[in-house]
């Protein structure tokens, strides 16, 4: 199948800066880099993201799979980052059509947390669903937390970012991206599994970041069953949730959590020790 | 002054649903509302925002003075909040001009975090200057760390949402909104900063959330020359202070912080006791 030409410009993802502590000393601080990143798609543009800039080519791609503006990854012929001046140039094989008719609807919905297409995002929750088989053990979440915790992270340096893991049903992260928005390190991911051209059915999503309505029609999107937060969640991502009969985890760490929706897929039992 | 006629419809912060916990016991938690909300201006749909829905109407003007939609509060004739409809109705006394025109700007500059005019904000950032004789003493700081402390707040009940406070120079928290948007909460308070004619010269702000370029451009576009936060910070938030002066400190919660920028104005001393 082909794949789209891509530039490789992640950027540095600290850069220390000199701070005060309260007992009066230079503290040398580790912070995280952020950058716009003006997307063009077929010369027209699109949006200025913020990012840290870690995977721009798969943020970049993740931001227009789930803003619908192009419907396959093979309609796109090349990705280039250009961080001189702060562009991603996105070209199509076909030429984008009907880019005017779909940015004008997104000016009125753009919401959620300030963020995406929210109307259009309602409708699609509908449509959505997720496969019933999927299981999860107590034993492999407790597997999955521990990777997570031992995963070498840009927050555990500078805070500041959000990060978002994709797990196989082992508990084996497969992929990890953080970002200085939570929804840029989801899109991100969405796109290096539009690259790899991987499936969610039968994987995990991982977030650090609370779990709002976005979060979660994001991970159903992504055709992903089973969805665990470090943080908490609001009432329309648990609602949302409930709907499309998503198993959704929040408080997750060390050794504790709350399964809040889609019992049916998980297992409780001993713990490996 | 002629003020706008305001509807009063906060909505219930949180609702309890059951989750179940490592030990499968049945444990009611109580999580955070999370509402879309649909602000037309003169009957034109302008944006949907997601919201916990604490501040609708201050919500809605904060959004439409930050996004330099409405230039003053004496052009608001009403704004009515529905939530019937999940709508918000603002009306202005001479009718809007130039709204398709702001409104087109506005989509291909959408961004920050997936958030807002990033190309204009920065325009402003330029033009930005902040006053300089305002001080923090450092046994200040630790009182109104201690008030927030003390706040009685939803994230305590609920977590996932994000909590701003404008206070006095005494440390005296003026007021707080939490939001599950971190920008709804700036939002928030910028519009009942509108409301109550309040300047920002002589005020701190504090925000649980991250320092990002967004937020230090916001309390600086306030007027405020002194932004707390219980968090980290970005690089570029860290470069924007930098231009424009403005004292931030970051990671401040018990006694520990750390000053990055803005050094002329905070006074190091004794703690009061």
């Amino acid at each position: 199948m082909p794949r789209p030409q891509l530039t490789d410009s992640a950027r540095p993802a600290t850069v220390t800066v000199s701070a005060v502590n309260e007992r009066g000393e230079a503290v040398p601080t580790p912070i995280a880099g952020e950058h716009p990143l003006t997307l063009y798609l077929d010369k027209r543009e699109i949006v200025t993201l913020m990012t840290l800039g870690a995977a721009p080519e798969a943020l970049v791609l993740g931001y227009l799979r789930n803003q619908r503006l192009v419907a396959s990854i093979e309609d796109i012929a090349a990705v280039q980052v250009d961080w001189e001046t702060d562009s991603a140039a996105v070209t199509t094989h076909a030429g984008s059509r009907d880019i005017e008719e779909l940015m004008s609807r997104r000016t009125v919905t753009t919401g959620c947390g300030q963020g995406t297409m929210f109307g259009d995002l309602m409708e699609d929750v509908g449509r959505i669903a997720l496969p019933e088989e999927g299981r999860l053990e107590q034993a492999t979440l407790a597997v999955l937390l521990d990777n997570v915790r031992r995963h070498e992270s840009i927050y555990k340096q500078a805070g500041a970012v959000h990060g978002c893991a994709l797990a196989a049903a082992s508990g084996e992260i497969l992929m990890f991206v953080e970002d200085v928005g939570r929804h840029n390190a989801v899109d991100a991911i969405a796109g290096q599994m539009w690259l790899a051209d991987l499936a969610g059915g039968d994987k995990m999503f991982y977030t650090t970041g609370r779990l709002t309505s976005e979060m979660v029609i994001k991970t159903a999107q992504m055709g992903i069953p089973i969805l665990i937060s470090r943080s908490g969640l609001t009432q329309m991502g648990y609602s949302i949730a409930q709907q499309v009969g998503l198993t959704m985890i929040g408080r997750a760490q060390g050794k504790h959590y709350l399964l809040f929706t889609g019992h049916q897929r998980f297992v409780a039992g001993p713990l490996h020790e």
